[in-house]
């Protein structure tokens, strides 16, 4: 497993954390995932072979919050 | 076009309608939508030959939010 640390704005309440969990946890290979609006931070643990950074981050911003590189 | 005029509760702020918003306009046939997290309120304008009411519902709720029936 791996596991990234991504800075991501526009969250604003705890509603806005779940969602951001809820989409990335409908990807195959997500194994858990901690949102917070007050860090801006979103921790994902994931197989590597099953998803990569790129489509984690695709699907954050499809949701309209910014994932900083 | 059809529209229709969902109660949906769990959106909290701006960012939560947002997110609503972008999660529907990914599904093929949806024109327009309008949230607000006020009136617990979410309007979508789509094509019925392409999408459906169990199609919304279930994309609203993949993200944790409620919809009434």
């Amino acid at each position: 497993m791996t596991s990234i640390d991504l800075r991501v704005t526009g969250m604003t309440c705890g509603g806005c954390e779940n969602a951001v969990k809820r989409a990335l946890q409908q990807l195959p290979g997500v194994e858990s995932v901690t949102a917070s609006h007050a860090a801006n931070r979103v921790a994902v643990t994931f197989d590597s072979a099953k998803v990569d950074r790129t489509q984690l981050t695709a699907t954050i911003e499809t949701l309209g919050y910014r994932v900083a590189t």
